[in-house]
């Protein structure tokens, strides 16, 4: 019976484990528009991360979107902002969706170029970035508000 | 012995909760050039989801993609193809893969800017999208067919 | 007791089963600036694939990108550069981004537009893409040299 006793302890553990996935819903406060380094602002609003794994971030909304890029110098933020108004231009005559605003079409289609949603691996407890990795929020409306994510995470 | 039997049947249970993966392969029938909504198509074609997780879905094809973006004003959808048009326009002269026709090309380069694969967070049963969002498909071929879809869910 | 020896023999092996998550880093030799086609380079370091799953492969640099596009004709990685080029040209008089060299910032934009991060299933053991589709790795800049990706496999 003591040896029975032990099996089901070394199992109860290996059961505790495999609780693998763990779901939160955050708010990104209101931002200007543009390209803003929000991996700070996520990662506090977290639980403890598992050793290993992935993360899923993602965004309820059709006017931003997520992406990764560089965490160090700002220049970047404010070309990335430059490069997608060149390639999405706004008040352009064929649009038909003018409705919400010159901003509202462009921010939609943005949108899709950078995606909603991102998959990080998890390494140790931490996200497994590049060192000069972040998490770029893309605010493409002027007054976008605040944000709401859901994040996933899928670990052991 | 009584008490090892409940014991082993609580883990039983537990065991149970832990088959976490299910993946389907599914079809979405054939579509005319452009931006399509099919949250509903694809829903229809899924098993029960899981309580809390993340789904993917993956399309098997290089001249397609998948978005997620706003699911009322069908303005939007239109205006998604003028846009996706101008970004990668059909008939460059610089372009060497031509022979599958003009739309080819430029299918293949929209399929590397919208993605063709989404991971969408499950909670409560249910894909915990935004309010307005959806699921796009993006037709980029004149004529292309039925699409397979892989969707994988992985959830408890 | 036979009887709960056996029943404890099942459940170890479905615990065995459980042990879902594997990762691994690997490295991309230096590749010349395009689309290169890596599903080789990157399945032969990877360990043995789960039956069932996903693989997350994410890439740790900010100035090249992953994407899923033709396998086939090597003129649409010749394309596919042309196009990204002429999205994001480089020398443009509003770039303040420009310390790196003329490559650097339409890199970065071009990692936003393209991704850092694939999610693919896995299905009886293998990646489950379709016939015409192979990983592209983007490199972005003139010189990268050797790029990392985490490859986090989930399965059973």
């Amino acid at each position: 019976m003591v040896v029975f006793e032990q099996f089901l302890v070394i199992l109860w553990r290996k059961l505790t484990i495999f609780r693998m996935i763990q779901q939160v819903e955050i708010t990104l406060q209101p931002k200007s528009r543009g390209f803003h380094l929000v991996t700070n602002e996520i990662m506090r609003q977290l639980p403890k991360l598992p050793k290993t794994g992935i993360i899923n971030i993602f965004c309820k909304h059709t006017s931003c979107g997520l992406s990764i890029n560089e965490n160090a110098d700002p220049d970047v933020r404010v070309d990335m902002e430059t490069i997608f108004n060149r390639l999405v231009p706004e008040n352009r005559p064929e649009y038909e969706h003018t409705l919400e605003g010159a901003d509202d079409m462009p921010a939609h289609a943005k949108s899709s170029l950078s995606g909603v949603s991102l998959t990080i691996p998890i390494t140790n407890g931490h996200l497994n970035m590049g060192t000069w990795q972040g998490i770029y929020f893309c605010e493409y409306r002027n007054f976008g508000g605040a944000r709401e994510l859901v994040v996933t995470i899928i670990g052991e």
